[in-house]
């Protein structure tokens, strides 16, 4: 099998945080929001066309990162969703959403004019919470 | 437990298919793209929420909307979503898109601005499709 890789719009686009057991967990260098994508190692492209098995891990590791970004982002709404109409990978987003937030209540894809930078310590503590409370692996 | 009932929003923009074994089957009145809204039967608000044997029923049945899109309308991809900014009841969509349809790459939600109608014919064809492959029960 070829060697796994992920989409590169999606690495210029994100952080790259490590591995959940099926899925690469990245973050959306927009820092408005507390936005994770996950991408499924596999070459299925639609979430709902996985394996039923593979289906239930994927969505279990998105439900770790949504509960994550309740309790460490204190967001209320999470909004998820498989989109892939631009990236053709299947890769999953997560985002943290509240009222007060800068595009709510509209979809934040094409809609969050506003960016912010990620300050590297906050990523080093983001990735920290994934390895303790989702498991998350990081790779060297 | 109080009766359950679906968000009159919803039933507004939609047509009321039937009851899946977790969630009921709704149709999105505008027939530019075959549009399914999910709405599992649970005052829980997110997706990534649910207790894990409820995700995986609704999921299921997602997958199963999912496939009747791509086998019965030809459509290749599907996006999948749980928003539920503007209707805060837990709905999911399903929506069968193409290279070619209406607004195409962009998500369907505040982007799809050509409108048509379903013939109820067609209506009839969807919801005997729903009930002979995807276990729909009707209500009377």
């Amino acid at each position: 099998m070829a060697q796994f890789e992920i989409h590169p719009q999606l690495l210029a686009d994100c952080h790259r945080l490590g591995k959940l057991a099926f899925c690469h967990a990245l973050l959306n260098k927009n820092a408005v929001l507390p936005w994770f994508i996950l991408v499924p190692q596999t070459e299925v492209a639609d979430l709902l066309d996985l394996p039923d098995e593979q289906r239930i891990v994927a969505m279990r590791e998105a439900a770790a990162i949504g509960q994550l970004i309740k309790r460490r982002f204190g967001y209320a709404k999470i909004n998820f969703a498989a989109i892939g109409n631009v990236v053709p990978q299947l890769h999953l987003h997560v985002v943290g959403r509240a009222v007060d937030d800068p595009c709510w209540p509209a979809p934040v894809w094409g809609n969050l004019t506003e960016s912010q930078e990620y300050p590297a310590q906050r990523i080093e503590q983001i990735r920290e919470w994934l390895v303790r409370e989702c498991s998350l692996k990081v790779e060297s």
